[in-house]
């Protein structure tokens, strides 16, 4: 069959807007009509070059939502018409990652998505019979796409597509890291570095489990008023700081933050939101993609008086079991969505989401098709 | 009154033997007679002037066992004849810090006690009239001490002396790093830097729990007969190591060590511990004391892909909680304390203890008054 799509030819170039051929699922897997994608910053990253793992040409997008088109042999859990998300991070519900309930990094397909391939090696999507690669699995770019059935999140009918594509990854991520990696508690003092489309999130995820302190750290002021509308307690814009951020922090938080969370992707900060965290217990958690080869640092001292250093992917979240959850939550009302999403746009206008992201004008750009 | 102590007059010189003025308990505090106290790297790392805190004269020792002599007034939770193990960690039950489950860092005394001073702001030692400084709150290198009540563990009558002091120490934050920091879980797998003092008892910490595999990795073969003793199931000398050592025990441990270890206080191989724990759900812990500067660093993506840097201070434990029941699980024989406890010595051979430590020789001596 035949599927519009934006392909990245090339590092660095624009995406281009195309008709690519898309062959059918196979064994285990899954055709999804994609209805909305998201566009997100790991888009941008590959896109651009920055990402030494980046394979061309790609159909980027793993950001979606949309409708089970078509299901292959052996497929159970889905069936033609499911309302689905589909997932970056897949749930095999077999391995021994899943099995364990320390994490959701599901392994059972790590190495052909990595290579932009379908479990079985080979590419579903090609030009003028030359493949093109898939994008984490999913290439939510394209306006049909092949999932394996371990990576599809079966959610609520009733959900809007160009809301709940945002669950695909943000949402999930902010709202994920506070609940499955934090397993922050009420009462608790947060803060929050980078208030762009993750950040916000983990504002409204401290927001769910009644933490009673939410600081948000941004250079840019307009993100005061963004973060104050998800629960953001405290603002502070680190260049109208008199002396050492850390110790502004440490001192606002009363002792420090029982949980600080990383969403940016620099280094340094990284290195902040680590020391600002309170002696004895703070923990602090990365959630931004640093820079190939770039490197954290702190002295041990900082550990060895109680801090806790980790990180998450997905917001520690199995797909398959908690993104239908978040999904309900959101229906429900409990989380909100529909102010994030700032701009939407048709397939063919793609590229300027990237330009608005860039510019720092959306929380979040959506992609309807 | 007087003690005989072995004093600290200046960074780098020997101990010297002297009769030093000891006033007794005041309001709150406790006279206690060492009978016996273990010599600890950490001691070195101030005698030597390598610890940038430390502050002389001074009398060191950290890691004593002994018999409440008097007890100032208002101490309820003590009387003389008690015995004991003073606590470097102590544990107030009631600040911040021994309110929260999540840490074991009483806070109560802890700037008084890092100038060398008793809460009240004063020393009772002295010569000539001129203050000698306490040291870790402790200054078990005197054969009388006076500790505040909340720095004093009370400890099974029948106890050796001799070989509990070192559960003042060494035994507590090894086999606490295991169950209060890591609470590692039957089955784990543990990989452990450094088959001293403190990772011997790390081992055993393991071996009490019911590790599946004990890594033990140390330059000097010698201690592998050590290790083994304690539970050790697998020795990795890096120097005989082909390659990665990282990559070596991920391959030993097959995917990577539950639990990681750092027992020598070398940032280098802090960085080895974090990336031979298991992507996903490994923890490496920070036990070692870093020279004064010295920075870790790795890669963010290490944790990003589930992995957690962590410390500890005192193996996680609330003194006068713990320090008792691992006496208990010593006079059970559910630990070994006495095969590690290798030389003893009179006070006024001090000195030959650090050297025996200097040259390796030791495990641990300990110091008979």
């Amino acid at each position: 069959m035949k599927s519009r799509a934006a392909v990245a030819f090339e590092a660095g170039k624009p995406l281009e807007i195309v008709e690519v051929d898309l062959e059918g699922p196979r064994e285990g897997e899954v055709l999804v009509e994609i209805k909305a994608t998201g566009i997100c910053h790991t888009d941008e990253f590959t896109r651009s070059g920055a990402d030494p793992e980046g394979i061309f040409p790609a159909i980027l997008g793993h950001e979606g939502a949309g409708v089970v088109a078509d299901v292959g042999t052996g497929v159970r859990s889905l069936k033609k018409g499911d309302h689905v998300i589909p997932l970056y991070t897949p749930e095999c519900r077999e391995c021994e990652y899943c099995l364990n309930p320390k994490t959701n990094l599901c392994q059972a397909i790590r190495s052909t998505q990595g290579q932009g391939l379908m479990p079985d090696g080979s590419s579903r999507f090609s030009i003028d019979g030359k493949p093109v690669f898939h994008y984490m699995g999913t290439s939510t770019f394209s306006n049909f796409t092949v999932l394996p059935e371990i990576a599809v999140a079966k959610i609520h009918r009733d959900a809007p597509f160009d809301k709940v594509c945002y669950i695909g990854c943000g949402v999930t991520t902010g709202i994920g890291v506070v609940i499955n990696t934090a397993k922050a508690e009420p009462g608790c003092r947060g803060v929050v570095f980078g208030l762009g489309g993750i950040g916000l999130n983990v504002i409204q995820g401290l927001r769910l489990i009644g933490a009673s302190q939410i600081v948000g750290v941004d250079l840019n002021n307009d993100k005061k008023e963004w973060g104050e509308r998800f629960g953001m307690t405290h603002f502070v814009n680190p260049s109208e700081v008199d002396g050492d951020l850390v110790a502004h922090l440490v001192e606002l938080t009363g002792g420090g933050a029982d949980y600080s969370f990383e969403c940016i992707g620099n280094v340094k900060v990284m290195r902040q939101a680590l020391e600002c965290a309170h002696k004895g217990w703070g923990q602090s958690i990365i959630i931004g993609v640093a820079g190939a080869g770039q490197e954290i640092s702190t002295r041990p001292f900082q550990l060895v008086t109680g801090r806790s250093w980790r990180g998450t992917a997905f917001g520690g979240a199995r797909g398959r079991t908690d993104v239908p959850k978040i999904v309900d939550w959101y229906m429900d009302g409990k989380i909100e969505i529909d102010p994030m999403i700032t701009h939407k746009l048709s397939l063919d206008r793609i590229n300027e989401g990237f330009d608005l992201m860039h510019e720092g004008k959306s929380i979040r750009a959506v992609v309807e098709y």
